[in-house]
């Protein structure tokens, strides 16, 4: 595998809360991972006869991570809003099998063939926008064999593209129509055969649900959480989108990798996910489109030092959008985060909530995922949108762009 | 000049409303003017023997057109929008020479090169995602040698690009420092020096005004407008965004071709620019920015029939976003447009606001300006959002993408 430097940057280690800024930086890289961080003027010799690749004063940055996302799904929905927008009711659509359940019926009825095609654009589209690792959730098949053939799907796609995909189990997503009145008789085959099989099959790397009083209980969601800790498998949770169900005390008591949505989350909520180093995973883009107006509680995130990550929510009901810097925007123009909270929030806490500790970050002895970019000032990719900025991008080493 | 025919498309010919779809469609082109439309089974035998395109029932539109921005501008406010978030205030800012002041500043600073260089990118951007036409216009330089050069950057940039271009001189819209406290003077120079230069080097396509409280007052815009007609010029406004001006009524008055802005429009405003046939020209851009509550009157325009168009507003202040499909997706999200309207909204009603009566439309006699896209329902531009669905576009018959 080569070895090489990237010189005269501007590095964004993210390192610290002031993201670690470094002027004319260069980065030694060696197996894929990077081996030196400096600046070029003092560059070891040792560095010298490698392949040098002139960064121009640029900005480095490590490739964004995408830490929630549902993007393997079949279907559109696209005609449902339309029809809401001419005044169809959320019951007028529910009564013609739209909603949730007619994703669900898409993405069963579509071959694996089919679903890869139909998801592999959405991988491609935030690839090209500098991600490198992307967390794909189940969670439209709820059943056996739907929930393996979307996480299969997700696995092919981190096989086809050179960016890392994390799979997450959220067959707690929704009650499928066989269970109608039945959420614990789901939660029991959730439990009994689905998660079983995903952990049997090395098809899942996390297990979330959707806590809500429109989704599962508390004590269900327990249930879940213990099963994948029986199974070794982190826990993270769909939490207090909605409404408080206290869902992120839970998660942090069962050392929670993440809760994620937040906008009814408690102080109460928040301690708990601080003592536990549970990552608030904030996702701009739902409550932009659902037109949701309580914020997430930011300023007793920050006092309790509770790492905030930012996400798409990719998914094809309440965030159809698929770009990670939007969400950068939507977070400081909608959330008031400031830029360095942001680029945080898709590097270092977003790699944390996929318990991929110390990635992004530019520091020795990480994978080498760089993205080098088009700005002369981080906050630039939060304020002017519309350009893709990415000048180049390498994951494990690898230049993919 | 190559005559084709594209068919077997999806075809959304803005004609009607409900936008005029066709299904298996067949478009003729002939010398860049749209020759002939219809259904590709009963395509006439002498467009038979032409180069065929097939459209493998993609959807085909007009060509977009982003009909008010402000594209030409050296500098940037990202640092400022940063130190916002980070608690500074509009005073902090102005009074450290932030605010519109420092893009002015930037660029009259910038030579003519340089602005083409920062600007260039804006557009390319636009043209990547499907628009042909571009209105720009000037308002940073606010003297006679900046305003100039920067209708000039505009018309190099029509000329080094295949897509079409209009420029709008917007003179008064700031009072630049040499004319502090003497806004009837700056507008005296501007009726005396800086409109008849533009009209003289044919720089100028129509002219604009910041009506505000915060801007120029009604009586001081009608003098512009006054002049501007002396010239031969249609006039447009920037009308009713932050507070009621009644600037929508006096630019109908002058037959005006839109007003822009107005979330602070008045019915009478309404009825106005309904019986004056004046667009109303929306931007959810800077709604969105400035986190701005009050809607567009849009039940009342619909109500009087008022056309509605869409548009970036892309300017490095109130709306850094040089994305026009963003706009339909927040035009939809947030304003409750119809897909449908938003369509219009960017085709044959923004070709209204610009003058370009009956383009945005795939009929007979038109420029051949269409756009083919990777979407099998029109809706779906305004829904999933992050992969850009653009597969070919035509402008004035030539393929440039
Ligand atoms: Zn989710
Ligand atoms: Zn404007």
């Amino acid at each position: 595998m080569k070895s090489f430097v990237i010189h005269s940057v501007h590095a964004a280690c993210m390192t610290a809360n002031d993201l670690g800024l470094q002027a004319n930086a260069a980065v030694a890289i060696e197996n894929g991972q990077i081996a030196w961080v400096g600046s070029t003027t003092s560059l070891p010799d040792r560095f010298r006869s490698w392949e040098q690749y002139d960064g121009e004063g640029k900005l480095l940055t490590p490739s964004l991570t995408d830490c929630h996302t549902h993007l393997v799904w079949a279907g559109s929905r696209a005609g449902e809003f339309r029809q809401r927008l001419h005044g169809a009711s959320y019951a007028d659509i529910a009564a013609q099998g739209g909603g949730i359940l007619s994703t669900v019926k898409a993405t069963r009825a579509a071959t694996e063939n089919e679903l890869f095609a139909a998801s592999l654009p959405r991988a491609q589209a935030l690839l090209s926008q500098g991600v490198g690792h992307i967390e794909i959730k189940s969670g439209y098949g709820l059943s056996l064999v739907d929930e393996l053939k979307q996480l299969r799907v997700a696995r092919r796609i981190g096989a086809q593209l050179p960016l890392k995909v994390t799979t997450t189990l959220l067959a707690a997503h929704a009650l499928p129509p066989e269970f109608k009145d039945d959420a614990d008789g789901y939660i029991e085959h959730i439990i009994a055969d689905i998660l079983p099989a995903a952990v049997d099959q090395g098809l899942a790397e996390a297990v979330d649900v959707f806590c809500e009083n429109i989704g599962f209980t508390r004590a269900q969601t327990e249930r879940v959480f213990q099963a994948a800790q029986a199974h070794g498998l982190p826990v993270k949770l769909h939490a207090e989108q909605l409404s408080d169900q206290d869902g992120s005390a839970l998660v942090a008591h069962y050392q929670g990798l993440s809760a994620d949505h937040l906008e009814y989350l408690s102080e109460s909520g928040i301690r708990a996910m601080a003592a536990a180093g549970t990552v608030a995973v904030l996702l701009p883009g739902a409550f932009y489109f659902l037109r949701e107006t309580k914020l997430p509680p930011i300023d007793l995130l920050r006092q309790h030092g509770v790492p905030i990550a930012i996400a798409t929510d990719a998914n094809p009901g309440s965030s159809p959008l698929v770009q990670l810097p939007l969400m950068m925007h939507l977070a400081c123009s909608l959330f008031r985060l400031t830029p360095e909270e942001a680029w945080l929030g898709v590097t270092r806490h977003a790699a944390a909530a996929l318990g991929d500790q110390g990635q992004g970050t530019i520091a020795v002895g990480q994978r080498a995922d760089l993205a080098l970019w088009n700005l002369s000032a981080p906050e630039e990719i939060c304020y002017e949108f519309g350009i893709n900025p990415l000048h180049s991008l390498w994951i494990a080493g690898n230049q993919v762009s």
